[in-house]
């Protein structure tokens, strides 16, 4: 918000603060704003089929009629970028740990459990990870424009046909996963009659395509089913993420004494800092592509949690305060997201204070062992007490799903206050996030990656916890020891042991040097 | 679920542990159970419109009939008692704190936000909040059988006017109120017609009722508007269900003093001690009758969290384990509901450990400073992590809200692990009860009723923490001090220093020493 405010300052755009208590939602604010009788018009292409239904029940009650078969910006925006044509690539066997076939087996059983013959997909994430297919369509997140169609005997791929190499196409026919133009996928729709059952989750499917289906097929509304599947990683998927996280690892390390190395002799700014950072990871085997843009915010510009450094706002790193560094990796074994702050300076009682904090929540969540069953929102205020007790709060979730090298946020688990009805299931992959900003003073934020694994089971029931897949020390600098209680102490030392002894190896000897240093007990 | 297990032997009657994950819901039971076409029938006025529309879904997909207009038990149950007839008394406005015009004011002010000109209440605890009345004809909850139904100039009250008062109806009168006869709701719903909106809560509103009500009325479901404003307790309220809470704990620690003494010397049992109990509390000003039936549970009967003793089952207290009494008071200015379990011997290691983390539970919750907008599902974890952490879970809620001098379980706010989305507002009353329950060894629970204040507002939010409004010692002969930390033991000694300020000028002199020792620093 504090971003968006200066972005829209003088633009004549007021900034709605979303999710706040006193925000009204956008069908709110619609429907006090227009009068009985008008009408509002929307691309009914950029709308699920559950926001169009919220909508439209609310706007009855004032008579506002919808339309949403016109795309009015693509008429004014003439230069606007054309829908990218690059060429898909094999997601080999190896990283995926699961062929086509077996997804399309288990994906079929749940269409069967709510008697359906046919299923609609278009989250493309999901898409790329039933067909184990990877493209360069979005920055940062290698999936591709498509839909996917699947029956009981046959899945069709709607895709630009110019993205299809020989070899995807030969893969595809393999699985009898047919390959149909983008544009087709309405025809296709159209055609379903009388005794067809769709299942589609109308909070990702858009509105126009659902009007597409043909009217006698019957539509059963459901969440999407491939979304659960690949939420829950395979063991093959664990184990790859797992060693790209060692390698991400020994990037960040890398970059840190680099940083700490130079930080006095050359110039670093935060675009550079990144650069460097991203240049780290791109040394690294099976690297593609970060993951995100990354997050580099030094002093007060990290109390906005997404900021992103421009020429015009870029600072150059000093010997004082702290700069925030939030990045990861696409891998073609994982993706990555992981959050350092780093103390360049001597910090303040408050800045010293605010660190520790958040290293406390997030000790709380990562020290967590939880009874099976629950959901994100019933941990998330573990790690958000210490900030609450101090009148402090975060206004984000506390962590999301992460994909394998897929999208860095990844439904449907996630730690948040407002409910997430995911449970937490052994194998899926998290993050833990809390953060402390402070407008015009400083931002923290210390992010580990989580895979949710079984612990013990009793007669109450099996409990789960948390493994550390991230490695990177947490800087001591920050911390203020005499916060801590001796289990947080102790976490922390056996933490940067296991830091230390997974990335020593993959380090020159000054590296090993500084790391033996940063990891040391406190 | 032992106590159920027990009773149902060798009965043919199968149980289902509700609520856990392998059980079937009993909508799912019936559509695996039941085949096509097949027709179940029920009386439609013990199901909610709710339940009943919910069944039908489900039952559609086998064509499954569903028939609720006869209740066939009532045909086979020849001795069945007869609703009571017992007279209802007026509450009075030093109690209640509001007159019934504020009441009436405030509930059209939300039917008018609902665009709806009727209201149809059914739950028997919001009709006498709303009318400031109480009745006699449900144990240990002071309502009385009936319905309301309001409209924008007018009130109905439905009840079986044997009932009704001169007094009782002089002040009904006063306010616009109108008394009619129990059955004639149905003829009043009826008569609704088209222009008419009603709004009514469909998880509560049964489902024969629904359907009584005039063809071309509207219908509008909504949230039980009378249950949110009744849960937020005003001024009046809150000092009065204060005034009580202490004499309560005058009578819990009367009784307390009064088992430490005879314990070795008269033969007290589960339910002698229960009944000693009731007379202490029947001594203090304003009490009408327990809360619910009093649960005094020795030993591994304390594992049942809601075992009540029978003469067959009744227990002799010995000078050995614990001893949990789970009870509560009727105050004409408020509702109690306190829990101490108490240690009769020298506990073993196990017990001790136990006995600690229950306490650790409910002392983190009760520390609790939380932002404003959460919700009990968000906090219900607090409690539950020291058991967690040991493999220990307690199957039930950490709390629930409370009434005032009405039902011991009120509505809407709930700590409790399964989504509750009640915020936590200001005036809220709430207990906080985590437990341990050890089949066949040992029962503990440790409940306060806590009421939610204002603690302070910063850039980040407002927030909000409990003030503890129970007055009696927590057993300090069951707490192993070194699993303590200092926050921990600080609180102790605080809230029992507390406890003996409030509570020893009403007590004699014997009791004010036992007290003090009872409240010694740990």
């Amino acid at each position: 918000y504090i971003q968006a405010e200066k972005e829209l300052e003088n633009t004549g755009i007021k900034l709605f603060k979303a999710a706040q208590i006193e925000t009204p939602t956008y069908e709110q604010w619609i429907l006090e704003n227009l009068k009985e009788g008008q009408c509002i018009g929307f691309d009914g292409s950029v709308l699920s089929v559950s926001e169009v239904k919220k909508l439209q029940i609310m706007l009855d009650q004032k008579l506002i009629k919808i339309i949403k078969e016109y795309d009015l910006i693509d008429l004014i925006w003439h230069d606007r970028p054309q829908v990218p044509k690059n060429q898909i690539y094999i997601h080999d066997i190896s990283f995926a740990g699961k062929s086509i076939s077996e997804k399309l087996k288990e994906l079929r059983m749940k269409m069967e459990e709510h008697h359906a013959n046919f299923y609609l997909l278009s989250t493309l994430d999901d898409i790329a990870w039933l067909y184990n297919l990877r493209g360069n369509d979005v920055s940062n997140t290698p999936v591709f424009v498509s839909y996917a169609l699947i029956s009981m005997d046959k899945a069709w791929l709607f895709i630009n046909e110019e993205k299809i190499t020989v070899s995807v196409k030969k893969e595809l026919e393999k699985y009898d996963v047919e390959i149909a133009s983008y544009e087709n996928i309405k025809t296709y729709l159209n055609r379903l009659e009388a005794g067809d059952i769709m299942a589609l989750d109308p909070s990702k499917v858009n509105s126009m395509l659902k009007d597409s289906i043909g009217e006698e097929c019957e539509i059963i509304n459901i969440k999407n089913i491939v979304t659960n599947i690949k939420a829950i990683k395979n063991d093959v998927e664990i184990q790859n993420i797992k060693n790209c996280n060692i390698r991400d690892g020994v990037a960040m390390v890398k970059f840190l004494y680099w940083l700490d190395m130079n930080l006095e002799n050359i110039k670093i700014s935060e675009i550079t800092g990144a650069e460097k950072l991203k240049e780290f990871r791109s040394e690294q085997k099976n690297f593609v592509d970060t993951s995100f843009a990354t997050i580099g915010a030094y002093k007060e510009h990290a109390a906005m949690m997404h900021y992103k450094a421009t020429p015009s706002s870029d600072y150059t790193l000093e010997k004082e305060g702290m700069f925030l560094v939030d990045s990861g990796g696409q891998y073609l074994d994982g993706t990555t997201d992981i959050t350092r702050t780093i103390v360049l300076g001597t910090l303040n009682e408050e800045e010293k204070r605010d660190f520790t904090l958040v290293l406390k929540g997030h000790l709380a969540l990562a020290k967590a062992k939880f009874l099976y069953g629950v959901t994100g929102t019933n941990l998330d205020v573990l790690a958000r007490q210490p900030m609450w007790e101090n009148g402090i709060d975060y206004k984000c979730g506390t962590g999301h799903g992460l994909g394998m090298m897929l999208s860095v946020h990844e439904a449907p688990q996630r730690f948040s206050v407002p409910y997430n009805d995911a449970r937490l299931e052994k194998g899926m992959i998290i993050t833990n996030e809390p953060g402390i900003y402070i407008e015009g003073k400083h931002g923290i934020r210390i992010e580990n990656t989580l895979l949710i694994v079984e612990d013990e089971t009793t007669e109450f029931g099996t409990f789960m916890k948390f493994e550390v897949i991230s490695y990177c020390p947490i800087d001591i600098e920050g911390i203020k020891t005499s916060m801590l209680n001796s289990d947080e102490v102790k976490w922390i030392n056996d933490y940067h042991k296991k830091v230390y002894n997974s990335l020593n190896e993959f380090l020159t000897e000054e590296e090993k040097i500084w790391l033996k240093d940063a990891t040391r007990e406190i």
